[in-house]
């Protein structure tokens, strides 16, 4: 999906939102599980509750994995359900990947092509060669770990390189790789006070925000600093909507909480005249 | 599998040799095309074939993620496999991950539990939180990225924080975290000038040694200044023993070139008086 088209899906469905699929077998609820594929059914379900009122998913990698050759499976499943059923939607596989030239053209042959995201995140650790392939991939997106939302971001990311934060060179240079157009960058939404400086540097390009809810991050703060005229943002909401209930009411109850965040961020995308 | 094991393998095998086994069925011979599972196929007979010659098993996960659920059976049965017959064989899973708690939970999980694997690779960005959680699982070993072997590890790892690089940070940081004995580093072999420093800051630990060979590495200047008294390496090869034939003859080529590989490691063993 070209980012033209993920700004118009967001202005026609009036919301950011990135709804985060890291489903745990102990947390759904306990009639799903006499289903073939309990993950695959709950994902299902959330899907056809919410894609009216989000704008992209964010499976979790790790909580697939997790399950073996099973959870693999329900992560195919549930990408394949999206891209035939509601294609309009953008797809994110929260990997969070990053290895020498070849293996990471392995790890983006696999989300993108075999799997068929639209996007997939990547650490910086191991720099230009690492992250490169990821960006030969025409009409995908590589979205960076810049400043993360947990307390670990304070080791590394925000320690000082040449008077200039670890998180803000990893900006600086990832502008100088090739197709840097197709980078996004993943920052937290609990250190919102960072984004006016973040925006210094990359003033245009897409962040994916998680800890909105759960994390404590708020959503106005992070609209106020971090959105551009062209919305620039997806919020992320993982546990704060899926599990909204865990009884048979789930996935309305999902949709509740999903309706209630579009409303919020209807409201602000009005207030910023990006909407009519 | 504990160090102290680890360690007595080495003298007992005259080796601290870890093959990487990054599976490409474009580089793997023609007949194993035709097997039920050509990965496996090609796996098992490299592994009988090389498994008094070496101590540890690499497999990269993006190689098998690459191939989508058959890649991930593939690794499954691998680990599986030497599991079973060669116990005795410390297995790394080289997957590079790190994410916030509960999913970096999640992927100890998966890698440590569900797969059996004696170590997982680990990302340092996000920090203290993404690390931890894999360092909970006794006798499973955690290898963080330090200073890797490509050339984009000079993009961050490199620079200066506080008068020190960024991947001395990353040693430094590290010592404090909880159960920090089970921690391992990747240090590229192609940097083995930086050996000494880093043992300056981790002087016991083992360090996993990739390089060697295809990208350049040195093993006798990765050894000079990288190692203790109690070994404190592995050291990696990859495409030099898997690919060293496509016919039918690539398990005993492959057998050749670790063979070669185990004789100048045991002559170094010998030379530092750790065998007699």
């Amino acid at each position: 999906m070209t980012t033209q088209k993920l700004i118009s899906e967001i202005k026609r469905k009036q919301s950011f939102l990135c709804i985060g699929l890291d489903v745990d077998l102990n947390k759904i609820p306990k009639h799903l599980l006499d289903e073939e594929d309990p993950i695959f059914a709950f994902n299902k379900a959330i899907i056809d509750a919410t894609h009216h009122l989000t704008v992209a998913y964010k499976p979790n990698t790790a909580f697939y994995e997790a399950y073996g050759i099973k959870g693999w499976k329900a992560l195919e499943k549930t990408i394949t359900y999206i891209n035939t059923n509601y294609p309009e939607v953008f797809t994110i596989a929260d990997a969070k990947r990053g290895d020498i030239g070849n293996t990471s053209t392995m790890y983006a042959k696999a989300f993108f092509e075999d799997l068929g995201f639209d996007a997939v995140t990547v650490a910086p650790y191991m720099g230009k060669d690492s992250v490169e392939p990821f960006l030969k991939f025409s009409e995908k997106h590589t979205i960076l770990l810049a400043l993360t939302s947990n307390e670990g971001a304070y080791d590394f990311q925000t320690k000082i390189i040449d008077g200039k934060e670890v998180y803000k060179t990893v900006l600086e240079t990832s502008k100088s790789y090739q197709n840097s157009e197709q980078l996004m960058y993943v920052v937290g939404a609990t250190k919102a006070e960072y984004l006016t400086e973040i925006r210094a540097i990359i003033p245009h390009s897409f962040l994916l925000v998680p800890g909105v809810g759960a994390q404590g991050g708020s959503l106005n703060d992070v609209c106020k600093y971090g959105m551009t005229e062209q919305v620039g943002l997806l919020v992320n909401s993982s546990r704060g909507i899926i599990y909204a209930a865990n009884d048979e009411t789930f996935a309305s109850k999902a949709a509740t909480k999903a309706s209630n965040l579009q409303a919020q961020m209807q409201s602000i995308l009005k207030d910023a005249s990006i909407l009519n």
